[in-house]
């Protein structure tokens, strides 16, 4: 099944971001930094708004960190 | 099965780009950023038409994330 | 089973160039742009044959994109 | 199932850094050096306190190693 | 099952290579340029062997791709 | 099941390393290279001491090549 199971503290954790709409910072396996905040996940991909609210439609695979930027 | 099925969010998403023929970036994990339109997608690709309308097939697992570019 | 099955979309493509031996550029993870054209694909690997007609035989999780050269 | 089982060895080791507050260095497929002591691990994720304490959320499979700092 | 299956075309060259002692140049995701000869491959890894006889053990899912080297 | 099932090659090659407490080299797709010996082994990880007797937790996904440093 999906590696980010309702159950699993780490989607718990990342829908607590979503419904505070916290602040994020999002780290890539390129390198790239992308801050945000989180608007939904699914099993492939997380969804971050940027600034002016632009959906950025991120793998999972290739995140290496999530923290809040605050 | 696959990691995009059609129910998710994130392969809606995708497939409202198709049908807006919208004007994408999609950054890969070689730091790559290609421009273009989504042309279709299936388990394992994304194929990419770029400006000049020829065919780029992304493989998925090499994807970063996807935004539309305006 | 495999990630790029018979009947998909992507996997179709790759035959048509196969069958048509159209030159393609392939895109590697590492970077690397490999040129040449598709000798045949399997589950695991593309194997490419260069312009001096030698097989290079491509890990698919290695490939970042392909797409035709002319 | 999870990669990181609850018998597994590696798990064990992990849990034993989470009881005894242990300082860690991890190492990540980007190159990053995070600096900390894990909080709680899951199927997933990793979730490290930094020295201010604050959650970073980082994905297993961008973790190249984990040791202890002293 | 396996990525390496018994009756993939892949693994029947890399047989082929095995059988006819083949120097082989692999090229790894690192970059890194291995030369040598395939001493044998399992599902996880293709064992090298240098130009010294020394055994290199290469996780298959490391690979980016494969050819001789003459 | 385990990409490195015991009766695979690949890991009787490192329980004999294990066996043997012999030095290896371990390179990773960061770039690092690692020196010291394996420790023991499971489904993720690869658990290598180093100079200082010091564990090192090394996720298998992480690993490019292991050979004998001697």
């Amino acid at each position: 099944m999906s590696e980010f199971e309702t159950g699993l503290p780490s989607v718990r954790l990342i829908q607590s971001y979503i419904k505070d709409k916290q602040q994020i910072e999002l780290k890539l396996l390129t390198g790239d930094l992308l801050v945000g905040r989180v608007f939904w996940l699914d099993n492939s991909c997380i969804c971050v708004l940027d600034a002016s609210e632009k959906q950025i439609l991120v793998s999972r695979q290739a995140i290496a960190y999530i923290k809040s930027s605050d």
